[in-house]
């Protein structure tokens, strides 16, 4: 029996999750947040598999308070003692092109991914403050890294590489990387066991963020986000992809700096630039109702159609479909519009089966050509599996 | 019996071609250019159908002075007074969403063809230069305008707004244009010709500039360039579709201003930033023998069918897929690596026909789902033809 703690360290936030494993079976003990890190107002949470929580204010003036105050937490209720916790394993946004797995925590590995801050300077160096402070608390326990690049690393040159001057990919490392990569490992997996064998699989990541990757025989073919997870689908309140002379347009024509056209595009563009709703509980609820709901929901199902029959190129066909995350597990609505118009792959939908929620279901009708599937994402599980797997080697 | 000039003016130079038009057959009877207009050693040429050509230095301070020039050489064999030219065409790259159809040119057009300049600083101011050339010239000759535009403006809304705040469409007008309309036009209707039907049409114009267009029963639902040019395919100098952080990027790392970067992603990007050569001619030789150019192509090629894969999806099918312009036309390797791809469609590929060039060629083998052709474009005839439509009625 192993206690494995997962960490997704953000620049003001320390997310956790507890698992105890036993067996090759992984079960949640514990899971919250310790929030505004260096901000007023900080509070750590715990929520525990029988729904009940705490919530307890506490100043977190760094993430070494933040992680402190998780490990009090959970030595009320989920832990007798923190030497009891095997190992930590960490979420890390940008492995580059340097991590093409998951790999034990040394200083080398440390000043990589500091290195690589440079490319997604809001996450690195917020990650290396959790494993400093995870450091610092427990000394004695081993660390792992697990990329949301790492997945992508399988993508071929032609999929990865921007027709740009060839040093800026050479110099400035400007490539696709792609993320949400253990998401799309996890699906692409479960899909695989589900339809009995490895094939070619689309997974749809659908939250907040959403990306969609090309999967064929587990091996990661291509993928929507690039560089940064700005590009790909419409997302919440991200544009995805657009003519890339616009960003320089708004600059000039609009008086505005880099960073202001950045915020532009990655807060306040998306559905939320669309129709003012980046929750698409509410663009389902106004879906025909509302005009610019209908319009901005026509338009983020266009920006999913369009991956997808790009992907069933890429991948000279499809087996199956998967449908994850927030958006991609409870949008029915979403769901539905993408599979009509799919329907020239001789895909099914089973509308009855479309309206579930929470758990692995298959949503194509018996005799669909290419199956689809509603399974639930679980980035947690997978970090710890990977922590298993590259500490005790199981 | 009608003569038709047609004009495509930039900011230094005058491209043109005269038509005789009889009993709905066009028969171009010389073609040229005036070259460098306000910049030293300027030319004026002209070719005849016979293959003879003559080029002549003479001063071209203005457009007034090109068009001067270009008469001078139709008075010299191919016409026999000025006052035989019926009506000019002109060919305009930014119609914005005003021009949905080709017109008749009125000061008012002229007006909101100078009003789109903003959209498109390079080519619209020199079109009016080279309208207003023609007016001082030959004041009571008809003119019209044909936009690389027009042709798109059917696309439906989810197709052409980008997820941006929605201001930036209503009042900024940034949305997906599309351009090389009148290619794609014109492909098209020989393709639905050759096909026996309308049906779903995916038409390739790959040039040194390069776009595909997705056309249901002859009407434009998507096309990948974009606001501006620059969007879609990877290009001979161009990137096409690039994470939309990655100009913002390189302004902030690499300390350049707004016009540097879109200098860089204009011209020195595309196939000559990957490889060194924006020659297809030459990337097709060095394919397999020397990397960089094998990359480069692959990369080419991945783009394509990204998007044909893509456009397949939006159409919901495809019945005929059609290569045009120069390296649509010339491109064996190309054309024989995309279809390749493709089999999953059904298509199979015709390897002899494959190899032909300068005619309408299918390149499909006999039983493939998927017909494929090879069909050279003609913008001038389109552009005369749009003429004679909107002047005389014909």
């Amino acid at each position: 029996m192993k206690k494995i703690l997962v960490l997704n360290s953000g620049s003001s936030s320390l997310k956790y999750q507890l698992f105890n494993v036993e067996n090759d079976k992984y079960e949640m003990i514990a899971k919250g947040v310790a929030d505004r890190i260096g901000i007023n107002g900080s509070v750590v949470e715990i929520k525990f598999p029988d729904g009940t929580k705490r919530k307890r204010e506490v100043a977190l003036p760094t993430h070494n308070e933040a992680i402190n105050e998780v490990i009090s937490e959970l030595l009320n209720g989920a832990l007798t003692s923190m030497n009891e916790i095997d190992a930590v394993g960490h979420r890390i946004v940008q492995g580059g092109d340097i991590f093409k797995h998951s790999v034990l925590v040394t200083e080398e590995v440390i000043n990589q991914i500091e290195g690589l801050a440079e490319l997604a300077p809001l996450h690195n160096h917020a990650h290396v403050l959790g494993i400093r402070a995870v450091e610092k608390l427990l000394p004695d326990v081993p660390q792992t890294v697990v990329f949301d690049t790492a997945f992508h690393q399988t993508m071929p040159k032609e999929a990865f590489l921007y027709a740009l001057p060839l040093e800026q990919y050479t110099k400035h490392k400007i490539r696709r990387y792609g993320f949400h990569g253990t998401s799309h490992a996890y699906v692409s997996e479960k899909a695989a066991e589900l339809i009995g064998k490895k094939g070619k699989i689309i997974t749809c990541h659908l939250g907040n963020g959403a990306s969609i990757s090309a999967i064929d025989n587990g091996i990661c073919l291509d993928t929507s986000m690039g560089f940064t997870p700005l590009a790909g689908l419409v997302m919440g309140t991200r544009c995805g992809d657009i003519d890339p002379y616009i960003p320089l347009y708004i600059c000039k024509s609009q008086n505005k700096t880099p960073d202001e056209v950045n915020e532009i595009l990655n807060k306040r563009s998306g559905m939320f630039g669309l129709c003012g709703y980046s929750d698409n509980r509410d663009v389902e609820t106004l879906y025909g109702v509302e005009e610019k709901a209908t319009v901005a929901m026509d338009t983020y199902v266009h920006s999913i159609i369009r991956f997808i029959g790009a992907y069933v190129a890429v991948l000279g066909g499809v087996d199956a479909i998967v449908f994850t995350a927030g958006i991609g597990e409870n949008g029915a609505l979403l769901r539905r519009l993408v599979i009509e118009k799919l329907a020239y792959l001789g895909i099914i939908l089973d509308e009855k089966a479309n309206e579930k929620r929470g758990a692995i279901t298959e949503i194509s009708a018996p005799g669909s050509k290419v199956r689809a599937f509603i399974i639930p994402t679980d980035e947690e599980y997978m970090i710890a599996k990977d922590t298993m797997k590259v500490v005790f080697g199981e």
